[in-house]
């Protein structure tokens, strides 16, 4: 079955195959989803932890692939975005790697700067949710910053 | 801001805050995408290394916190889906993180059984996709199967 793609529009990433060629296959057929995205999973080369999760598009996978650099799309801003153009804190992808079905990929990638989330901290990934009971709070799991956002954002 | 989402209206998940009361406050208040969905990242507990991206609805999403084990929704056949149901291979949640924005999860997970994925492998993520060239072919990381996915499915 040919199932027709975002990216078959938009990219030169080949089209979808059948199941067997998707899961067992040697093609990169990356699967865009309605808003022509794929979800990335971002882990430290080092410490091997999730530090972010973020998206990308054809043209930023495009980017990523041939610099080695990490470019995402952001939904909020609508737009392309070479991680770490503003903070200068870029991301180095070490290997990038994709699912069963291709419709997410993991990057694992060299932090440039002390962190890689907006917030200051090094990952994203900063609070829990204690399990077993409905409606507990969030635990901080890494409360201090790394860097001052305000200084990093605003002086670019 | 006051931002109505999905979950509002079909669970008892808080309605989302300020960017500040998301990103900063003890409130758990997950976005739910247009399809009711949040994005699941799954790490092995012991290894640290990602297992498999997967989705919660807010039903799966209140089990998980209930049961310690990992329900998610699946795209595919629509339906609420406890991990191992049809396997065995269940996932007990060590930890539940949220990532700054709280449209995001990271589930640590002790995997039961020899493997998540329903290819037969430990972790979804089995092929890396060479970097710096356009068009390059897929490399397995993990090609052996752990189990054999005809049995394991087909018995039961």
């Amino acid at each position: 079955m040919l199932e027709l793609s975002v990216s078959d529009q938009t990219n030169a990433f080949a089209s979808r195959g059948s199941t067997g060629e998707v899961e067992e296959g040697l093609a990169f057929q990356p699967k865009f989803d309605a808003d022509g995205l794929i979800t990335c999973v971002v882990t430290d080369a080092k410490s091997g932890e999730p530090l972010m999760v973020a998206h990308m598009d054809a043209e930023a996978l495009r980017k990523t692939i041939e610099s080695g650099d990490a470019w995402y799309f952001s939904r909020s801003r609508k737009q392309l975005w070479r991680k770490g153009e503003s903070s200068g804190h870029a991301q180095r992808v070490v290997e990038l790697r994709v699912d069963c079905d291709q419709d997410a990929l993991w990057l694992k990638v060299q932090q440039q700067g002390p962190g890689a989330c907006h917030t200051g901290r090094r990952s994203c990934f900063y609070r829990a949710l204690p399990l077993g009971k409905a409606g507990a709070a969030l635990e901080f799991r890494e409360e201090e910053r790394v860097f001052d956002p305000g200084k990093v954002y605003d002086d670019k």
